[in-house]
């Protein structure tokens, strides 16, 4: 008997997805999401059976621009051809950007580094907008948003922006950065936007959105810094004002050290 | 008997609409359109039936930001409570974003003065675009563009950019300015859009499309300067290059002299 070596290799797709039509990510019974799309879409290209990893779980309508997911396989196709037959294969709401190939022990989820989300902020609604931000129709001030995120900079607790639901104990993690920026939206320039964008070394469970919900409360002048303060300090999500809504996050980046995508 | 003086009261709205789920502005028998859901919009609130005035056709597909309509009623409510009222009746896809009471002889269409419409090409396909944009994947150059668009200035007879199915006679009309610009798509940066803005006095059957379909081959370094004045000069709708699609095209404004409005 002559043992057979079977060569697997470790597929990368980069994906934009808008998640309104979609509940999420992961896989659900019965129910349309991103991973099961993709999944279906790899084995009708005849590269599956396959379980994709995911590099995180994104909630129900919440968008990506630069998602990273893998999938091993032992079929053999050019990493241009991927792209082109899965893109032929998804609903218009995904599309693969880019497919690349990594190391064997790659894992798009447990070699992030960290992960740059956005949120987008509409001062009125718009016919253009179809659940891409949300539509705050108070006056927020960036420069009272400004100074509050600069409170929520570096490594703490973030117990106060972790909603339940989660069994993660730890919630310590490390926001790098967070810009804002005031623009206007291309499709409708009569509307203008608010960026955030917040960079950390990982996201607790609606961390991000919790984080926009007390940001746009302090834009609107419904808090103090000394209450944001406050807030971040009793690690107590009670305390924190509501998440902002899904329609309005997109996952922009997921960063890895150099040497584990290519060792 | 006593005659019976009726008071109507002129009202103008400015509306923006997503012209995708619709078969253009024009009322039709068993397709849905834009007038025909501010029709109904207006019954609901008690404020019709009526016969709504149109500042002009849009096309299937042809989006607008501030299109400008004109009806005559009897019924007396403050423009405000219109607006919330009529918002309330209307599809997302269309909304409201201005009432005003114009004199009785205003008519949105007949007092135009010019007009100013958008039109968006992007450089590749983005899960948020969704029918808003042209995606022209080939580079094409601003500059070429610019340069082309110089020769399409000032009063002219306008028959190559004049698609069949109009049976107007004197295709002269005055471009007033077209601008050309580029920038990032707001929702997904890392789409380049873009955006030409033509300002005339009149547009004949599908002129902006035509002329956006013309700068584009121009852009693409397909059509040298000569040939675009060769085109203009032939005053044949068949030598020019063809439409750009509806998807990209806005309505933008509707320019009216100011005493029609006041007077």
């Amino acid at each position: 008997m002559v043992a057979k070596i079977i060569v697997r290799t470790n597929v990368v797709l980069h994906l934009s997805y808008k998640g309104t039509c979609f509940y999420g990510w992961q896989s659900q019974k019965n129910l349309p999401t991103i991973q099961d799309a993709l999944e279906k879409a790899i084995s009708a290209c005849g590269l599956g059976p396959v379980r994709l990893c995911g590099s995180g779980r994104t909630d129900a309508g919440v968008h990506a621009l630069d998602y990273v997911a893998n999938f091993l396989t032992e079929k053999k196709l050019p990493a241009a051809r991927i792209k082109e037959a899965l893109n032929a294969h998804l609903p218009d709401g995904i599309r693969v950007t880019r497919v690349e190939k990594a190391p064997a022990v790659f894992h798009s989820r447990y070699h992030a580094s960290s992960k740059v989300y956005r949120y987008l902020i509409a001062d009125r609604f718009s016919p253009f907008l179809e659940n891409t931000a949300w539509v705050v129709r108070d006056p927020v001030d960036v420069k009272k948003m400004k100074d509050a995120s600069s409170l929520l900079l570096g490594e703490k607790d973030f117990s106060s922006f972790q909603s339940s639901g989660s069994c993660i104990r730890n919630a310590v993690r490390t926001v790098k950065s967070i810009s804002i920026h005031r623009t206007h939206f291309t499709l409708d320039p009569s509307v203008k936007i608010i960026s955030v964008e917040i960079e950390a070394t990982g996201f607790l469970y609606r961390m991000a959105r919790n984080m926009v919900g007390l940001l746009v409360e302090a834009g609107r002048g419904r808090l103090s810094l000394a209450q944001v303060s406050r807030i971040i300090a009793a690690k107590d999500r009670r305390l924190a004002p509501p998440p902002a809504p899904a329609d309005g996050l997109y996952l922009k980046k997921v960063c890895y050290p150099k040497r584990k995508r290519n060792e």
